[in-house]
């Protein structure tokens, strides 16, 4: 049988057919469903994207309006999962936590066993509103604060908001972060939705395939980059250091440098355009410009001296810091956004399915090595 | 960019170096490290072909003693595992219970924020003896039995079975099931062990890896197939139906028959030759050789008509069977053995990074499709 060397990482290489998102990386466009990603960031909504991801095609108003009551009436958690998110240690990662929750919501789910196009829809709503109620009831939970019931009024992203800070947000606070997730909704076949279709396509269930994409969205080279950018602007500020003599300190000293550079994109990230002005504009308006400065600064050094362009995860971290989210939410966020990608391509996936099997480019001991009984060794 | 159209699924592309696993699909050649799987089946035992994957050579019988003791040793599950496997449903699926506990290990192992060798190291010990005792100790519980304590003077896979049946193990039942473990433990890029090193190369932790593994194992086209396959039999036998012409229905209702084929043998698959041989000694030493009498008569009529080879699951179904284990346990027994390869393939994975991200075939609309604003659809 002949087989493909492919470079290391599979990159460059065709792993799957897909309708749901198109990138060209060189001219820095992404796109849902064809529709380009700065429209989308200007002029749509979180829920409108992922109605967009789920079925194909923008919603009348109907549907949208069918499609937000889905979602507002799936804002229910199994009495269990909250008993699970009391138990836990308060010092537990939320994404440990929600990568367990999740695998714990399956065993209450009454589609677990049905994979068909209808079931993971339904579940793909549980999901989606699912996820975003475990992030903020565990940290209602873990501040001694008391969890803040659903207000099934409230869009998506206002009821994330309000769940987990207890007070009604602002148009303004509900409109970035509302952009945050349209941008991180989907892309491609990156490393957490290309986990999730290989779980799928052993035709297990979505509740595996979305536990196994939170578990590698925490890795530190995806979505747990933006929590180290995060981590690195305030040892600056602590420091009271010049954030580009920081930054050469980092790199004299071969330390990485989170949200710089792209497997797939050869220019800006066009996610990172967006979150760049969201970010110095919360940080204006919200009288704290300083981080939006400090990453700024580190931006142009990176991409004068490294030739690199920063991600989605750089100005990411600086626009939830100033919407006064904690840092070890900022992964969970990203699930919370991804999931739209995820529960798409895994209803991709499981309606036409191959299984997903690779083989290895093998460096080991030649075949065949004898074997030695252990009293001869 | 230049990109590589691969085959649907990946099939015949490389995704990874590997030292660990050899195959020769056309020769029906399987080896860990270069030995032979049919040495290994006949000659070595669980925990040494366990040593031999992660260490890549034979151990001395002092290393060997060593490595037997970390595992005895590792024998302790968290009080809060311990108390979810109480409190989860006695009807939830044992493979979801598995991922869901071992996703919550991580919460309680001192080591998940370190992905060095060494202390993956300590977590694939950890891992491999809990995964086998939450298995027996959930089903235990859920059969309203008393939970047995692990008894460190046993082995790996004696100890299993006392902690699932609660009486000591006949050595045929613990050479068995330990040559079953053996033929499961490693199989190159499996789609499940390929999860598991698509979710470490973002550099997360082990627990996320094989989480994510253990909901791919769960598939029917992977790990689940062993449960399909005894499903069948016991559908025959009830019927008191002839299993061929049972099988000739189920074709000709376009029904799948699970345990045939594999994408990479195009010759028998090694392993279903011992558990051909298996499934037979046991059938016949104990009195009940009706499972394996009818697994042949399907086997040679599928391989007549179908040109199909049974698989490693196709016989691995009647050799439990006759073993006294239930039919739910079947793929979480293939996760205790396969918790072997998938720790090795992670370590090897983080000792030599680069994140797995591969490109879709985009199928969609024609970039760019125009934004309409909602009042105008």
């Amino acid at each position: 049988m002949s087989t493909v060397l492919a470079t290391k990482g599979l990159e460059g290489v065709v792993a799957a057919s897909s309708s749901v998102c198109w990138i060209d990386g060189d001219a820095g466009v992404l796109s849902y469903r064809g529709i380009d990603i700065h429209e989308l960031a200007e002029r749509s909504t979180f829920e409108e994207c992922t109605y967009l991801l789920w079925f194909g095609t923008l919603p009348t108003r109907a549907q949208l309006d069918a499609f937000s009551q889905q979602l507002a009436a799936a804002r229910h958690l199994p009495p269990q999962v909250i008993d699970f998110l009391r138990f836990v240690p308060q010092t537990a990662a939320p994404m440990e936590v929600l990568r367990t929750a999740v695998s714990l919501l399956s065993i209450y789910d009454a589609d677990e066993k049905d994979s068909s196009h209808e079931a993971n829809l339904r579940k793909s709503y549980r999901l989606m509103s699912q996820m975003a109620m475990i992030t903020a009831v565990f940290d209602r939970i873990r501040k001694g604060k008391r969890i803040v019931e659903a207000d099934l009024k409230l869009g998506h992203t206002a009821n994330f908001l309000w769940m987990l800070n207890g007070e009604k947000p602002s148009d303004t606070a509900i409109r970035a972060l509302d952009v945050a997730l349209i941008l991180q909704a989907d892309h491609e076949l990156n490393a957490s939705t290309f986990a999730s279709r290989v779980i799928a396509a052993t035709l297990s269930d979505m509740h595996s395939a979305i536990t196994g994409a939170i578990g590698a969205l925490k890795g530190p080279l995806h979505g747990g980059a933006n929590e180290a950018v995060m981590h690195m602007l305030l040892a600056i500020d602590k420091a009271g250091a010049d954030p580009v003599e920081y930054v050469k300190k980092m790199l004299d000293s071969k330390q990485k440098i989170s949200g710089f550079g792209h497997r797939v994109y050869h220019t800006e990230d066009p996610r990172a355009t967006h979150l760049r002005r969201m970010s110095e504009d919360l940080g204006r308006s919200s009288g704290t410009p300083k981080w939006f400065d400090m990453s700024r600064q580190i931006e142009i050094f990176i991409k004068e001296t490294k030739k690199l362009n920063a991600n989605i995860d750089f100005y990411s971290a600086s626009t939830y810091h100033v919407l006064g989210i904690d840092i070890d939410l900022f992964t969970p966020i990203f699930a919370l956004s991804r999931i739209s990608g995820w529960a798409a391509h895994v209803m991709e996936q499981h309606d036409n399915n191959r299984l997903i099997r690779p083989r290895a480019d093998y460096t080991g001991p030649a075949y065949p090595v004898a074997y030695i009984p252990v009293s001869e060794r």
